[in-house]
């Protein structure tokens, strides 16, 4: 089969002129490299068009999908921001009731508010151990369809931007005797399905429409990632036609072309590649095994993705953003982030050796140097139903629907004087980017104690503004809002 | 001031080691160069957040206004489609009214569909000596705002993608006289204000919102975009807001730092490289007026932009598709498309002696083995006011809504069968996709012709399926949509 990097470079070398967009005209300017403009087209003859594929980009999509496991796959130029538009659009018409996770991504919040969609939650329970939020389960999918007969259809994340894994088919099984389609957020794992060392993917389990970055977790081009959609639940016209809507009517064939030569890459050494990270990845973990005082999220086939490292510094000295700076300054390892008692790093079938022995021994010498404050609590991954995993549900408290509060009257208050408000604006904890509030949600003394301690720590906190010194948080005007809540 | 590019190079090289995202970790697989996914990063320290700029993405963006006479500008990762979304999302509530021209590109329809806008339409004239859409006036701006009381913003297109160009300047006076903001989709036209050899841009002459393809006239990466704002009409907040729903989280470094790239360029070799390239430009056009059946859209330093070249064969034995083929098949130029009595050529900047010299050859050669049909008038650019100029405006007829039309019920029939029915989908020639037919208009005997005739001539008409051997179109069904137009 014709790959689209050997074409691009077949057209780059041929003696064809293109008096045609775009308009470097295959050649660049400055330190940008050569091969890069020489391979940046656009739907040129015989390259296909990715809103309408009936030629290369048409069958390199029909290869994905038999790779992944699904009936029809689309290559995503928007990044999984534009496959999540695009499924919660299709999914559900204007005015539509979705049950989500509350630890969706922001593009499913906007989808909700583009198309005004009444929100249901499912809130993750909090494994206390390390302060993540659980995968969804089955059960709760199942209790809270109970309590919202008029939802449409139901969004859940797996993995996590933590590597949870939800048990997709018992979601798909419960969400299915409904006759409602499933979406997952599979964002955080495109690497899933290709090998015997990681889990299964969600198209394999019964999803409907999966999302996935093929950046995030694969070698692809960041901005690339890759919808796939399974079964009749799903309008597929109206699926292509929000694809259309959403992403540009120009893709970048650098940004294709980056997806074609990972699903390649798999292809031709997956296996290979898997065995060897996984290799290298359980060597760096018997080496921490070693320290005292940090601990780590413990590999757990089923429910953990292999390729995060969960590093907790609860029970230490240290703040999740000052270890984060001591990898990153003394020892020049960039993690992906740092919350307040964490940090996160991601490992993938590219790392090579060097980076694993580069963080075991990173940690290991910054573990000799660190006291426990207290000691840890060897229980880990406790059972979600026992009652110290708290619910998250207690932080926000809806008062008023999403797009109606979004585009309410607003003014601006002190954070400190904010509570018993209701937020006119999304606050995220940034990475990865969750909400702590939605717009339309009451602000609770506990939630403003919160976001002032994660920005003592350093932390990006989205939607607090400094003016004057001061923190500033959106709240609605009152008036017609405050009467729902009274 | 620092440049993206140097900086991402010096990330690229430093010792500092990825345990993040992306997942090829700055290394690649196969021929996709090396250098591409070295310089390819996420949001890591130092680089900014695209979505919440402070530091070099910010000052990329000021220096972007500063060259373009903006007040604020952004850089688009979702191409021109990203922007247009955007651009009318903030101008206008749901459910707003738009007056906007027929030939916008699919975006603004589907801007129109997200947000349940009525249209009003600005019926762009014909110049009838060359097939093409002429420029919205200001007389056309004025007279149709007086019909649409109600209408919060105007969207006009310059230049169009045969490269004539509006006076906006005019235009805004008479937007702005109505307290309205006024957005030009400048896709065509990022290169305007760079340079005395070519026309001043929108920005400048008082449109409120303007959005820049930047790879279609300039040499930045395929789906890159600018968009530009001035002045108080536009909500610059809610502008942010729909940029970010809009945009993918993920932005590509590669597609933000094509962009300085390409600005860097301006700012450095503008006027030099502008210059060149006219002289360059109006060497072919001089060897091409040696032509004695081929024409050319004459150049116009004020209503048409430098940098198409329009071959008409009007008038001759060939249709723009036969043309078309014979510069790819055998002068080996890729032109950038074929209507029904022309084909369009594009030259940038980057364009080398060489493609004006090829093109310039194999237009004389077929020149010279062409007879000639009937005479040509040598009447060129007629006033849109005289009566041969029609209006286009009798082609779709509207019934029903865009949105509510697009999400009706509908069903197939054949294309021959058609008339008389209302459409259920859009139905645009390729390229530029502009719509012949929208959602909820009607088909009439005349467009069929039309659309069987573009059939005959190999072109791409969207919206038309093939089904056993049929065209087949949608329309919707029989019901409550006929009965508004009866």
């Amino acid at each position: 089969m014709e790959h689209l990097l050997d074409k691009l470079l077949r057209n780059a070398e041929s003696d064809l002129y293109p008096c045609h967009m775009p308009g470097h005209k295959r050649t660049g300017w400055g330190e940008l490299p050569a091969q890069l403009y020489k391979m940046d087209i656009t739907e040129i003859d015989g390259f296909d068009n990715l809103h309408q594929p009936e030629g290369i980009l048409l069958e390199l999509q029909k290869k994905a999908a038999r790779m992944c496991g699904a009936e029809e796959t689309f290559y995503l130029i928007n990044g999984s921001t534009g496959g999540i538009l695009s499924a919660v659009s299709a999914a559900l018409p204007v005015g539509g009731h979705i049950l989500m996770a509350r630890n969706c991504h922001r593009s499913a919040y906007h989808a909700a508010y583009l198309r005004n969609l009444k929100i249901s939650y499912l809130y993750p329970q909090v494994l206390r151990e390390y302060d993540i939020l659980e995968a969804i389960t089955p059960v709760q999918v199942k209790k809270n369809l109970d309590k919202t007969p008029d939802a449409g259809a139901v969004l859940v994340v797996s993995p996590t931007y933590e590597g949870r894994i939800a048990d997709i088919a018992g979601i798909a099984e419960t969400v299915h005797d409904r006759g409602l389609p499933l979406i997952v957020d599979e964002a955080h794992g495109a690497h899933l399905g290709f090998s015997s060392q990681v889990h299964e993917n969600s198209c394999r389990q019964g999803a409907d429409l999966v999302i996935q970055s093929a950046h995030k977790t694969l070698p692809a081009l960041t901005q690339t990632a890759l919808l796939h959609v399974n079964g009749e639940r799903i309008d597929r016209e109206l699926l292509k036609r929000f694809l259309r809507i959403y992403q540009s009517s120009s893709p970048s064939y650098l940004l294709m072309a980056s997806i074609d030569n990972t699903l390649q890459y798999l292809e031709r050494d997956g296996e290979r590649a898997f065995a060897e990270f996984r290799k290298r990845y359980d060597g760096m973990r018997e080496r921490l095994s070693q320290c005292r005082v940090l601990r780590f999220l413990p590999v757990d086939e089923k429910r953990q993705d292999i390729g995060k490292l969960l590093i907790s510094v609860k029970n230490t000295e240290m703040t999740g953003r000052q270890l984060y700076d001591i990898l990153l300054n003394r020892y020049r390892i960039q993690p992906e982030m740092a919350a307040e008692s964490y940090v996160l790093a991601m490992f993938t079938i590219n790392d090579r050796q060097e980076g694993f022995d580069r963080m075991a021994e990173a940690l290991l010498e910054t573990d000799s140097r660190l006291k426990q404050v207290k000691g840890p609590s060897l229980e880990i991954c406790p059972d979600p139903s026992r009652k110290d995993a708290v619910c998250s549900e207690s932080i926000g408290m809806e008062a008023a629907g999403l797009a109606e509060a979004w585009d309410g009257c607003k003014e601006e208050v002190c954070l400190k004087d904010s509570a018993g408000r209701l937020s006119g604006e999304f606050i995220n904890l940034y990475p990865p980017g969750i909400p702590l509030l939605v717009p339309g949600e009451k602000i609770t003394e506990e939630l403003c104690r919160r976001i002032f301690s994660s920005l003592r720590q350093g932390l990006t906190v989205q939607g607090v503004n400094l003016r004057d010194g001061k923190q500033m948080v959106s709240v609605l005007r009152t008036g017609d809002f405050e009467k729902e809540i009274l």
